[in-house]
């Protein structure tokens, strides 16, 4: 079997579909409805038990954690060079700033915005939380514009799943209900990285995709 | 120059370090003291700017993220054989581990316990966060100690950083200020990490150390 990516529109997993379409990959895709609780559905928990995607199914398992992921398609097509595969230091820098990404700017940013309840009971406590992880996503992307300079890639002149990543997460912030400060750089980046075919390629399946899970379950 | 470890006595950097030790890596290791704040000083934050521990610092730069810091490990040192490197879905399951642990684990669960301040702002907002955090790290021990079979490593036969890293993090109940229910296997599992004469060492030269950054600054 092809390994297949379960994905949800407006999701992380936007960045292991757009990382998939930059290395070629042979994969199958399979769109989950969020708001329709299909990743809490118990078709997908069996799949899946922590009821999240982005996760990736083969004949081996399944494979979660997008900064995992990402590692693991830079490493099954090394010829698309998403990651200096052979050079542990510069590998590391990559799994370092994939994984601040995904423990500081969505694990407890974005997460404690859009999903405060992940993280107290209660009204107030969930306000607190939301005020504070407002601040935590304006100071990372704050950390990430000034380490910007506004003409090469994250790591340099080398584009690597870094990029896409960052690029997919810092345009959450048109789904905020703040206006956070302008980070010039960091639109600039993103607009480079969305600017490349395999990005619109995977951006456009997302929209056209039928629904292939629980479909008519609605 | 050789690269450094720079860590304090009871933090995640001891996975780092039992790692490095069991890969036999010819570095050197710097102590910090937390409570005297180290990782603020100054000349720490030139090194470091996250103010955070473990980082690893070389003639190339700096690493940082305990996944990240234990994958170059493991690719660094492939003799040790503490991660499966050459199989890139082998590994990325020690990878997809070792995030959630990162990220859930001690992001979201043991730092609300120790650090709610980095949450939400208030006392009663910090004490539902704290309450919601022990619920996360009991709900995750919960969940691994279910997977773990009380005989074999995280990922079956092998020993992985994963064992490594999880041990560590389930040591970490002893700080806490309320009792967790008791994860049998996953006692038995730290009690055979911790065995290993890798981690003794490792433990034992932390005990040890004087603190070689910042000596009668106090």
């Amino acid at each position: 079997m092809k390994p297949t990516l379960y994905y949800a529109p407006n999701t992380c997993a936007l960045a292991a579909h757009i990382a998939l379409e930059e290395a070629g990959a042979d994969v199958d895709y399979v769109r989950l409805d969020l708001g329709r609780g299909d990743t809490r559905h118990p078709d997908y928990l069996k799949i899946n038990p922590k009821g999240r995607v982005p996760v990736v199914l083969c004949e081996r398992g399944i494979l979660s954690e997008s900064p995992a992921i990402l590692a693991w398609i830079a490493q099954a097509w090394p010829q698309a060079q998403l990651s200096p595969v052979t050079d542990p230091w510069a590998c590391g820098q990559v799994n370092a700033f994939n994984n601040f990404l995904s423990g500081t700017l969505h694990g407890i940013g974005y997460a404690g915005i859009f999903r405060s309840m992940r993280f107290a009971d209660g009204e107030a406590a969930q306000a607190a939380v939301k005020d504070k992880a407002y601040q935590t996503v304006a100071e990372t992307l704050a950390m990430i514009e000034h380490k910007l300079d506004g003409e090469h890639w994250v790591h340099g002149d080398a584009y690597t799943t870094s990029d896409i990543y960052l690029a997919v997460l810092f345009g959450w912030r048109r789904a905020l209900d703040r206006v956070l400060p302008a980070f010039p750089k960091l639109a600039a980046h993103e607009a480079r990285v969305l600017a490349r075919p395999a990005a619109q390629r995977a951006i456009a399946a997302e929209l056209a995709a039928e629904a292939c899970m629980f479909q008519g379950a609605a």
